[in-house]
């Protein structure tokens, strides 16, 4: 079998995805949004569902033998080679809120293992794409992530300790014991910043395969590391338990806290 | 006594020290930062002394009677009928990790109570202004919050539970079960997001007076009601135990719980 590769087409398919999905969210951010809405008819709904829908109609014209997996409406070809994973909006609290920290993720998986991962900020206009044998991207700008040797001097994020569920919780308490700070509140965003060189660790419960998988290239190409909390690689199939970091040194040390 | 009035010439004044600031901020956002840094050479003890520094220089020379009280050098002129109170950079493990959700916090007290209030987000080019029988402007714009009479519908923000100490984090523990949702990060953009409508109650707990006078003018020219947990009005001297909410009925709510 031939070894997947990420070519110039390829590449400039994601970021029309990326654009086509940016325009579609703009026109719904901050719109008028009350307490009384309904989850079918929410500003977050209605731009969730439009823009996956546009997505997936991107995918079949170019791509009609790939799977599709998206937050929204499912999958489709799902023993196809090559996969794509779509969170139209991943920070939805945030998108709702009228805060500009969600972003748009999209993962292609080649026999489960994301190989290429685009992050699109529409508000601030920010895109990371980071993809195998591609250095991470900011803007087109390469990026990388920064050394900590030291858990003790690490930045910490994650998006809400409520994510973390019964043991979990007092895992994720044993980092947070350890490093310099924690910072709460950030969604993909917070694993943009790690592969840019700010952050020293994310960790994480509770999530699926659309809000990882495009993130672990991003994360990779960057210079850092990103699996399960076994240390393993994560696939389509990982139980939803992620941690990031942009030293080897720093993962290994947070890792072992987390199996105590 | 004559009534304070908040005059063109002020309000100019504001802006000027916004734009100042932001200048600063700019330079200094996003340069290499690594995690050995000291704190007295890190770029957000740079940033945040360089920016005190001129806007205590504009007030010494636009206003030489007015007091001052800035997060980094302290208070002057502790006796003045009218102070400048300074937060250079509100957020700063968010300025310190790339996230552009800190915050130059600039008010005016008379005689201990708030009276205008200034936050700028120089990255999104965020300006919020709110003073006395002004309306809170969003660069500009007039906002207003939005109605939540149901707290069990509301949308929370604090900027981490850590802030809450002791019998505190049971109190808001209360509340935070009672919502819709609770969303950690966010430090003084919470309650620029809960002026414009789209946060429904935001509540801290352990601030100092440069962390929420500029943001009570900001909220309550927005029709918004921001207390102490006692449902007291803020002044310099409150106990930094605060609560912003955009509807009367949601504030009575969680007062409620706050004191149960």
């Amino acid at each position: 079998m031939m070894k997947p590769v990420i070519n110039a087409q390829l590449f400039d398919f994601i970021n029309q995805m990326a654009n086509a999905s940016a325009t579609i969210i703009k026109s719904y951010f901050r719109t008028h949004l009350t307490v009384d809405d309904k989850p079918d008819t929410s500003p977050v709904t209605l731009a969730d569902k439009a823009v996956e829908q546009k997505l997936r109609e991107m995918i079949e014209k170019n791509y009609p033998h790939d799977g599709i997996y998206g937050e929204e409406f499912g999958t489709k070809n799902e023993n196809a080679e090559f996969t794509w994973v779509i969170d139209p909006i991943d920070g939805t609290k945030s998108f709702i809120t009228g805060k500009p920290l969600f972003g748009t993720l999209i993962a292609l998986i080649h026999q489960g293992k994301p190989i290429l991962g685009l992050l699109d900020q529409p508000i601030l206009k920010e895109r990371w794409i980071g993809g195998q044998h591609l250095p991470t991207t900011l803007n087109g700008h390469p990026i990388h992530v920064r050394a900590c040797t030291d858990i003790k001097k690490a930045a910490l994020y994650a998006t809400t300790p409520a994510m973390f569920l019964g043991a979990d919780f007092e895992a994720f308490g044993r980092v947070r014991d350890t490093v310099k700070m924690t910072i709460y509140g950030g969604d993909c965003y917070a694993y943009a910043l790690l592969a840019t060189g700010f952050v020293d660790l994310v960790i994480e419960s509770s999530l699926k395969p659309y809000d990882y998988c495009a993130l672990a290239p991003i994360v990779e190409n960057a210079g850092g590391i990103m699996t399960d909390w076994q240390g393993q690689p994560l696939t389509i199939h990982s139980d939803g338990r992620v941690i990031a970091a942009g030293d080897a040194h720093t993962h290994q040390q947070a890792l072992n806290l987390l199996q105590q």
